[in-house]
């Protein structure tokens, strides 16, 4: 090893939040990115249909980059590859079979084409300039996930991808072994998964919610069943499809990402039965007990299969008073709500609803809960531990179990997004951060949104807007017409015509008042109606709209 | 009793909803009017600071009405009053005696002045012409509940309010002998408290939460303990300030409607042990197992003490490593992500929190679950069932379990705001609806939202607003100058100049076409801007921005 060595492990996404995760190891002048993903606004408001990481410190060391690592195929570790490939070149992306199938269908939905996307596996080794990659497979809710561990010559680094463990599995087992081999061989640092650090024990496993699932169609055998689930757990669907094989029961399937996942599933031969899944007009032609229906909208999307199917608005399904709706599912944060609100609409319906608080083990995490942490942690015994993936609070009691598993406290790292960490000679130490914000995106055709007129909407959402038109000449210093006041989500014009009226004579004063001074100009003027409105509004309406003044001279218009 | 004769059951709020309680009862020429709530929205957003309760029909009646009965003294039953008073003639106000402590601060706060206030207990029994009125004790999540129960010629309707069974209250009994005596007498109609009709069981007692605070004084003795809950559970304050007793400790509170609750339960008597209660410069001279902090926002409210205190932001109290958090409340849907928010924040200061997720019985909701809806149903022994104060599927659950408990399935009615039953020699049939919109409100000084204004604020919200400026000359139908096009929260204007010239070229091609065509007016000209800009917008964007033409003739100003 060199004299002044030091690899560099750099957060762009994936800390203080559950979302967009991606980070970076930097040794010398090669990059290897993990990562790539894309979060939802609380909420959907303002406009904002994504968040992605900040690109800019990878753009100002583009020529470092030697290749993304996949761990998994979630939106939040993948989502936010179409945009990545649009502002940085990545000579390549290594991810696990099932995420590069979702990646190749995303970059072909978006027209972008890419040659370097490759598949690996437990066996893949990867060599950049000095630093070693090498895989192995975890449990997660959907199939391939993988862990990896990046060596360079200042140490191991050690990434859980997002991981629980599932001794009865639906999948393959997790490759504990070679968790146990890593370990042996000495870790430096362990970036594991914190979304379940606050639930004790152990998760449930998926052979149980298997079985719960199992029982709902033992009871409901003359009726239509409809299930509602994560689109990418194809373990989940896996075993849907086997217990309607078993039941006899033909499945239809609804929602994009569902039909998606069906077809990359079957394809890459997750899920057998091909001949059981059926189009909505041959289920016409079935009793209600021979048909299931697999769709999209778990957590009450809006635009999602089950939520159209119950306002009645599903071209294909119309529900029936019989029908079963299962949600296999839990509600992510934010979206309780929402999902309330589906479920209202199918009571009004008349159908029965289990979900997984009515009902158990309808629905398991895809994460380790307190006693699989203190496991991984165990088994790769690492000297150094970065909490990843979730909110502080997860990320705090994270470190604390890792203290519990004998890490020194000094070398737990509860960091933020932007930090840096620096790895020389086997010893972990802080660094400088970058800049990583959150980029806020407008998925139509705009691209990124600019914080300004993110502000304005917020504004105008709760305020409104009001507009002053003012027709002056400058030269002769004079008023020409009275100001014209308008505006939208304020008050209503026609209703509240004094108020308009008070409005306009405020901005009157305020512009003779800046005209009959020869040295103000019209800034100053714009200025002057901007404040005296302001403060008439706030003061008698406790309200703060955008005032947006402006001035025509008569031949030019100022803004 | 008359040929014809009849009573109404009219409901203004509280179905299909939590939150707006408000319905009323009319026989002849009078109107008795139960609770006046308000609810809060989703999110918060759009300016919206209170739902109402439409007044509508109440208005239209003004002259039947006699008089307001207020079961207890919770936003969502009481909140409506000031509004209430300010619309409508309101004879009197009977409420019980927290309630009513809580109707006079609210109306003084507002400066609303109101002299025929009364409390009643479970003894007083009142008459409105023919309409017998009288009260029986319940128990719920703040003291002084009551249900209530209304004779008429055509038959009695019972109403529960919100109620729990709580064998072991902290508080006294129900009275569940006057409701077995009311059931024996006979009751036609049971309205009662759907909330938790979704729950198995019966509900935690009070008392366990009692146990479970208990014990976490116990385990940190040397600690300060800060408690958010709900400001109104005046037993939990009750037991809480018992237990600082208990355990030598003084109470410091924060947080306005803490402060009231806290003022008027010493005042009634609900809560003794006045002088443990001081201030936060005594409580600086103490050492920290000697104080508990009782403050508001256990919700996650961003201007609550709790939130104050955790961005570090309160005046008075500055957060140590080894306080100890008690969230003893559960969140209301929809707030997950503030509570969430919030704790991140305690989390991030090193103190360690208690919410009743990780740790059971810290709260106990006020609301009975099924079996205990169960029981009120065989107590009282209706004839007919509505199902009051829930989502839909609640109602629907509750529906339910009246069939279970042998009321006829035609016989329970799940039914929406503006719904009618009318009561006929003790048989109930569905009458013909009346209005009952939601009302919303804008707390500061604007009053009553209109609809076309939250519209707009909607649209403004996700995609902003273009202003389109064109000075013409109408009688030689000529465009002066350049239309000019201004934005706010559509795009940033001086990183797209390009866009901005074209929008300008598309208005100004609008107006030369309708200018060209002599019997166009301006509102043809303002239509073709509109339509010719909202196309080529959509189209380029996939943007709906509220577009807002302004053409100033000569003299004049069109909007």
């Amino acid at each position: 090893m060199k004299p002044n060595s030091e690899t560099k492990i750099i957060v762009l996404g994936g800390l203080g939040e559950v979302g967009k995760n991606m980070y970076c190891v930097m040794h010398e002048n090669a990059i290897v990115i993990i990562d790539a993903g894309i979060c939802f606004p609380e909420g959907g408001l303002l406009g904002i249909d994504y968040i992605l990481p900040d690109f800019t410190f990878l753009k100002q060391n583009q020529d470092k980059i030697k290749a993304l690592l996949i761990t998994h195929g979630h939106e939040d570790h993948i989502g936010g590859i179409p945009f990545l490939l649009q502002s940085v070149n990545i000579p390549a992306i290594y991810a696990p079979n099932q995420a590069k199938e979702l990646i190749a269908l995303k970059l072909q939905d978006k027209n972008i084409r890419y040659d370097n996307l490759y598949a690996y596996t437990d066996e893949t080794k990867l060599k950049f300039n000095k630093i070693e990659v090498e895989f192995f497979r975890t449990t997660h809710s959907i199939p391939d996930s993988h862990g990896i561990s990046i060596s360079t010559p200042d140490g191991c680094i050690v990434t859980t991808g997002d991981f629980k463990f599932d001794l009865t599995p639906i999948g393959p087992m997790a490759d504990i072994h070679k968790m146990a081999e890593l370990g042996k061989k000495g870790v430096d640092l362990l970036i594991s998964d914190s979304t379940n650090a606050l639930n004790e024990g152990m998760s449930v496993s998926e052979s149980k919610v298997d079985n719960a699932l199992n029982g709902i169609f033992e009871k409901y055998k003359t009726r239509r069943i409809i299930i509602a689930t994560f689109a990418s757990n194809i373990y989940r669907l896996k075993h849907i499809v086997e217990t309607c094989y078993k039941h006899n029961r033909k499945i239809c399937v609804f929602g994009r990402s569902m039909e998606n996942n069906i077809e990359i599933s079957l394809k890459g031969g997750y899920i057998n039965h091909k001949d059981i899944i059926i189009t909505p007009e041959e289920a016409n032609d079935l009793k209600p007990g021979e048909v299931t229906i697999l769709c999209t909208g778990s957590q009450g999307e809006p635009l999602a299969a089950l939520s159209r199917i119950a306002d009645g608005a599903h071209k294909q399904i119309k529900l029936r008073p019989d029908d079963i709706v299962v949600f296999s599912s839990s509600p992510i944060p934010g979206n309780a709500l929402s999902i309330g609100r589906t479920i209202n609409k199918l009571y009004l319906q008349g159908v029965k609803v289990f979900t997984n608080t009515s009902f158990s083990d309808i629905h398991t995490s895809g994460h380790a809960n307190i006693e699989e942490l203190k496991l991984m942690i165990r088994l790769l015994m690492p000297k150094y531990l970065m909490p990843f993936h979730g909110d502080y609070r997860m990320l705090k009691n994270h470190a604390n179990i890792g203290i519990e598993c004998g890490i020194p406290k000094e070398n737990t790292f509860v960091l933020k997004n932007g930090d840096v960490l620096s790895l020389k000679n086997h010893v972990i130490t802080l660094s400088s951060p970058i800049v990583a914000n959150d980029i806020y995106v407008d998925g139509n055709r705009l691209g990124e949104i600019n914080g300004a007129v993110l502000r304005d909407r917020k504004i105008m959402a709760s305020d409104g807007i009001l507009v002053v038109i003012a027709n002056i000449d400058i030269k002769k210093r004079e008023l020409l017409i009275k100001p014209n006041i308008t505006t939208r989500g304020f008050i209503l014009i026609n209703e509240n015509e004094a108020v308009i009226r008070k409005l306009e004579s405020i901005a009157a004063n305020a512009i003779n008042e800046k005209l009959a001074d020869p040295t103000s100009n019209f800034n100053d003027i714009k200025n002057q109606i901007t404040s005296d409105l302001f403060s008439y509004v706030y003061e008698t309406t406790g309200r703060k709209p955008i005032i947006l003044p402006i001035i025509l001279d008569v031949k030019r218009v100022h803004q």
